[in-house]
């Protein structure tokens, strides 16, 4: 299976390792030491050999960052993982919320007549480290950057660096060449006029060359650097053993294949012959900026080139992703008919759900991977923004309540991102009123239409206005930008209010509006969205841009007041899942197809 | 009359001023020199002494800049003066339209081996001049300020500055005592640690002091500087002449008065002292930050302290606000009949439609001026948004045809910002469905309900949407905040896609969308709106602001096509109507009730 129920946390051997960091602390003549969740290509899920923080701390989240000094120590958490960590590590930390508590007010506090505290320049973005180093500086509290990180010289039992094959991704996916990608990344970097870029994020990798990787869980990528320089092949750095004969050709006209190990003398005689850099602030680890500098290297700020046209996925990735979604939805719609079938008996669980859903996706044939951990949520788990079920907190699916499930896949032609939230036996009216609430933010954004130029937050708001009406809100964006093939959580576009990157056609995103009562239950649902062209409307007079569900999986009709729902609203429900019986319908058996009928019979 | 319809361009005279100023150009060694619209207090209306751009160039308009160079000069403005500017000023000058041209670029190509611009520092602020100097930096063009402004030079029979009595506002509907305020702007200035702000804008320093002026038109404030020192008077800089014993005596308390002459010793004495002054960069004139640093004060860049808690209003100022329009309600109900009653004979232009609306506001015994010169705009000028007559442009009222008309009144209790637009005879089926979706964004705004931290960027969509599903927008924000018997524009809350300070209980604001067909008509709906407190809803779990619409003027039924409108609007809009009939129809008389009663009878 792709996903673990596991909970893997080993907090046991903390205080030990505690101990072996606070010596090298001490043998350094450091206050203290940033422990970050971040690995040196600010992946979000991390390969075991990355998982530092983890290692210090036992806790088994997916972001964070602990500060230990001599003698206190703090783990910095946001609300989905305070509980989690509280529960996880032991009480040689504080376990503290963030955005509320700030790792700068904890060190002031912490280390009231000022000191130095160490990180690793690998580890923390350029802006990361600016914006704390000023703030810190205000207490006398310096920065200082380590040539090792502590970690890994006290981590005896440390996992290998993964090293997976890479493979090509063909053409009839990307839709565009290497050649043809590196043409255009190069015109964006000679508008600044410099001499090469250096790219940091495995996923621009991967879409720059087309090609795919399985370092680390969900996203195929590989752990890689690129130096694209003015002219000539591009520099990929990577082990050479993950290249087989297949890649090597693949890239040949595009890319040398570099040993990581000569990264750092690339970097020195470019700055050495006063080279200008293009570097990203928000991406790039502040390593590359000192390590550059140092050399010589004059550096230009700008975003990752490839992330705003990996963003817009090209007319092959479009289909592909299309295909995906009817393959994805079959498998749901199974799982779906499966549940009706198998939940009301009280029969089924958190895991054992989620684990159903995995070899539905795994029948299609097609699946690679998932594209995230799934949320299997039932009752008031679902409530939990964040809840991935383990064997410690797995739970019975009741009668009575609602079941959440988040769940998507990896194909090679598409990232699948899909939340229905359903009803075990009978709901409650208040259970209907807020799901058919939900709807309704869910469909304002299906049926948006709007100018060149929109930014998500300008659509952010209609989602949330139904639920406003109504005096409810939820605490999070309605959507995340999506990959092709790659991450499920690809920026730069989002729904929400800060999502001030402009929509562009050929963009995908989530919509996924929910509502949670503490307690009780959650309710979120979800579909991937594309950006169309703009087009005329009738009697307008300015095109509109609009959305493509590209998502095909029932709403669940025992939920829906339809008598809450607008004409429009209703309209928009039916067409939904008229679409899904003409699509999905023929690849279905004639047990699932005949539970589909029922599932997206038209409402009125 | 408060509003003149004549075009006082003189631009006859333009060709010898330009020539004066260039000689003066010679004299000090400038390349060029840059002229904008604002005066030293950033003001919107100018009293005549500052109408340096209009001298130079015959331009009228109330936005803009002029760059003049030794062979070259240009005219900046935005879209709604190109026409204007185009048909006003000298072919000596190119008119070119931002934002899409930039004065920068046009420096650059026009100095293209660099060179050097002069530019009153006075006239400029900090951020305006910093912005300005980065970017020419980079074609070699530096900007010099200079002690000295060249217009003020050749200006010969330039009109004297305004010297109008001040008077205090009382406390009743101010709501809070200048010495109240004066302890919140303290502390507000002990947070940054400083030993004095000084305060720039005339509105700030009219609201702070609850004093009024008529040193220009349509904003009642007096010119005047202000420091707020730490502890002890603050000082008010102000020519003495202004201040009768009246108000020295409502001052006392609180403010010393000083000669404005004073105010650079003042700022200089503070410098050698090596001060810490707070200074706003986005309203304050450079000229400050070079006489304080000059000096050798530190500067602390943050807002002028005055500008959040003007815009939240006291329980009087909303008191007096509400009262304000009833009172104007009342006129504008006067007026809207007697347009019914005269428009249809083809008897009445814009100019005198515009008259008779004053005299009905003067008729209520209140009015102090207008808010601004009245938009009364007949067919196809409705369309170009900033319209407003002159003699030269005044167009008859013709059957078949919309009216539109944007007026407002400054009360002692309020200022009111009105828009209307009105069927002339019959109405086409297009212009019911175009006023009819105008209808449907203003009410979505009327509607709204928002959680706490809700900014105007969040709510600035729920007007556009009902025009996007119909593929039309307009191009001006939804709304802008709206002074207490002080500026009708008053920043830094507003309803727009830039609208990112936060709505706060007690904030005006205007909601305002509207549509244009060029060459055809314009329609525009707009009435003031009144933040509220966060309140439960019925169901909800989160408490919710909503806003209470303020105006009560009728929308004009017969251009209302219900059937386009949802269950909740059409009662939203009678329940609105009713309003109106019980609170401004015991204002008026017999005919005028009547009258009031068709215009809001309830529709369905």
């Amino acid at each position: 299976m792709y996903q673990s129920f596991d909970d893997e946390s080993d907090s046991g051997a903390v205080p030990g390792r505690l101990q072996a960091f606070r010596e090298e602390l001490a043998a350094r003549k450091l206050d203290g030491f940033l422990v970050p969740h971040s690995d040196e290509h600010q992946n979000e899920f991390l390969p075991a050999s990355a998982e530092r923080l983890r290692f210090l701390t036992g806790f088994t989240g997916s972001a964070g960052v602990a500060i230990i000094l001599t003698k206190a120590a703090a783990l910095f958490v946001d609300g989905r993982y305070s509980l989690q960590a509280r529960a996880q590590i032991p009480d040689l930390f504080e376990v503290l919320q963030t955005p509320e508590a700030k790792a700068s007010g904890w060190l002031k506090d912490n280390l009231p007549g000022g000191g130095a505290i160490g990180y690793d320049p690998k580890l923390h973005t350029v802006k990361e480290i600016e914006r704390l180093t000023e703030t810190l500086a205000k207490a006398d509290i310096a920065l200082k950057p380590q040539p090792t990180n502590p970690t890994d010289l006290i981590w005896r039992d440390r996992p290998a660096p993964p090293a997976a094959a890479v493979v090509p991704h063909p053409l009839e996916f990307a839709g565009r060449s290497a050649k043809e990608k590196l043409v255009e990344i190069r015109e964006t970097l000679a508008k600044d006029k410099v001499d090469a870029g250096l790219l940091t994020l495995p996923d621009s990798i991967a879409w720059l060359f087309n090609i795919r990787g399985a370092d680390i869980a969900h996203t195929p990528v590989a752990l890689a650097f690129v130096l694209v320089s003015a002219s000539g092949k591009a520099s990929l750095f990577i082990d050479a053993t993950k290249i087989g004969d297949n890649v090597r050709g693949h890239l040949a006209d595009v890319a040398e294949i570099v040993s990581p190990g000569e990264l750092e003398g690339r970097l020195t005689a470019l700055g050495k012959s006063g080279a200008l850099i293009r570097l990203d602030p928000e991406t790039a680890s502040m390593h590359f900026k000192q390590a550059l500098e140092a050399a010589g290297a004059k550096i230009v700020f700008g975003d990752d080139p490839c992330i705003l046209p990996k963003a817009i996925k090209s007319e092959a990735e479009i289909a592909g992703a299309r295909a995906a979604h009817l393959r994805d939805g079959a498998a749901m719609a199974r799982f779906l008919a499966w549940l009706d079938e198998n939940a009301s008996g009280g029969n089924v669980d958190e895991i054992s759900a989620a684990e159903r859903l995995e070899e539905f996706r795994r029948e299609t044939g097609k699946l690679k991977d998932l594209s995230f951990d799934t949320i299997s949520a039932a009752g008031a788990h679902g409530a939990i923004v964040h809840y991935r079920p383990t064997r410690a907190t797995n739970a019975k699916i009741d009668p009575g309540t609602l079941f959440l499930i988040d769940s998507g896949g990896q194909y090679a032609d598409g990232t699948t991102d899909v939340t229905r939230t359903i009803a075990i036996g009978q709901p409650t009216a208040e259970m209907k009123r807020h799901y058919t609430l939900v709807l309704k933010a869910h469909i304002a954004i299906a049926t948006a239409r709007f100018p060149k130029g929109s930014r998500g937050q300008d659509l952010d708001p209609f989602a949330r206005r139904p639920l406003w009406d109504a005096g409810l809100d939820y605490d999070h964006g309605t959507g995340h930008g999506v990959g092709s093939f790659l991450s499920v959580h690809e920026p730069p576009q989002r729904l929400s209010r800060h999502g001030s990157v402009e929509l562009k056609p050929g963009m995908i995103l989530s919509n996924e509006p929910g509502l949670y009562r503490e307690g009780g239950y959650g309710i979120r649902l979800e579909t991937l969205i594309l950006v169309t062209a703009p087009a005329r409307i009738e009697g307008g007079d300015r095109e509109m841009m609009a959305f493509e569900t590209l998502t095909l999986v029932p709403f669940d009709r025992r939920l829906i007041d339809a008598s809450l729902l607008s004409p429009e609203e209703l309209r928009w429900l039916n067409t939904y899942h008229a679409e899904m019986r003409e699509k999905i319908g023929p690849l279905l058996g004639e047990q699932d197809r005949s539970w589909l009928a029922g599932a997206t019979a038209p409402m009125n």
